[in-house]
């Protein structure tokens, strides 16, 4: 049976790393011992060495170990065998495009399904969805698709933001580039706050955090979630 | 010898469609009479007739008649029989998608070359670059390539945006993007600011509006460009 915490961020505005989720983390985490990190979205470029230190450091308070994916001749077989699973956030193009070079898709699919604990931040919030359309990185790099874990029948906007009444840039606000999104695909799309994130038991998604959340559906007007709404309740 | 008009945006705040640009467009295109108009961008999925619409009542006002791309049997003919040509923003995926769908990167690549005037805005400025991999939008659809026109040896990343000292988002700023861009890749990234332009004829670059603008290089700090910069000069 799954079980997943997909978190829009890392870290919140004025506290430290995974700071805000770790009383949730040491509960989720607790007969994991060691936990497999995926460092592959390397946020600003860092080292996968350096990413797992940030890693290594964050759960180490609260005694449990880490060991990044690249530090194991065969990631597979490293995935298979992880007690838990983390995949920090950073750049999603480049996190996908490391998926499908190592093999890791389906075998991370097998994996989450069979109940390893996994925790995604971010970018790696964003691939436990259908695809990774609703990231909002850079594309720099090509990944041979956009199709990602489908852990969850919908897909994530992580860092998800309101528009801003007082703002004069003619750019998109996120809520039109995921209407767009809308004109070419059906998959729904979960915009999450920095500060929320998902609980997923098997095929239960509950939203957890301070804030609301904001799901779009294609030609359905946009809705607010409170936080420990049942998600698929509005999928229907 | 190529001669383009390369804006990072359409619109500037408080303004009306392409008004900023209107005096240097209607002497850009004088010799032009008829515009062919790529809406392939659909900002917020409007339809290509829409879109084609707006960008005839911009140019109806200075006397240049538009003709969308999509009107004609054969875009390929289109193209290559154009007077001035005109490619709008929305969504920089959507665009090279259909650009590839229908062959019309070596097309477009020859018609410029030959001189025929191009105007881009936005997602049509940023297929004036060597990739599409600085672009602000959202991946809505899978192109078949990120390669674009390299109509220019950078990058663009249109409506360019200084980090914002007050935030306390946790998303990534544009400055960042780009730096992890410059870990997989050596092309040089030009960030312009909304109202910049860059003129471009033959290989003569030149940056225009009342903006600086700021290029990024792999392995180096980036520099600020004043307006009327020959931007070859910083390149080597």
């Amino acid at each position: 049976m799954k079980q997943l915490i997909i978190a829009s961020t890392s870290t919140v505005h004025g506290s430290g790393y995974l700071e805000y989720l770790m009383p949730t983390l040491i509960e989720f985490f607790k007969e994991s011992k060691e936990i497999l990190f995926i460092p592959y979205a390397r946020p600003g470029g860092i080292s996968y060495d350096a990413y797992t230190d940030i890693a290594k450091k964050a759960f180490g308070k609260a005694g449990i170990s880490v060991k990044g994916i690249h530090e194991f001749d065969n990631p597979q077989k490293a995935v298979k065998e992880a007690k838990g699973i983390f995949t920090g956030g950073g750049n999603t193009f480049e996190l996908v495009n490391q998926l499908y070079q190592h093999n890791l898709i389906e075998v991370l699919q097998q994996t989450l399904e069979n109940g390893t604990p996994y925790l995604g931040t971010s970018a790696g919030s964003n691939i436990c969805g259908v695809t990774m359309m609703n990231t909002n990185d850079m594309p720099i790099v090509y990944p041979p698709s956009f199709n990602t874990l489908a852990m969850i029948p919908f897909n994530i906007n992580a860092h998800y933001l309101d528009p801003n009444p007082d703002s004069t840039h003619m750019g998109e606000t996120r809520e039109t580039r995921i209407k767009e999104f809308h004109v070419f695909n059906k998959t729904s799309v979960l915009g999450l706050r920095e500060g929320s994130w998902l609980e997923v038991v098997g095929e239960e998604i509950l939203l957890k955090g301070p804030h609301t959340a904001r799901l779009f559906r294609q030609d359905k007007t946009p809705v607010e979630l409170t936080t420990e709404s049942t998600i698929r309740n509005f999928l229907a």
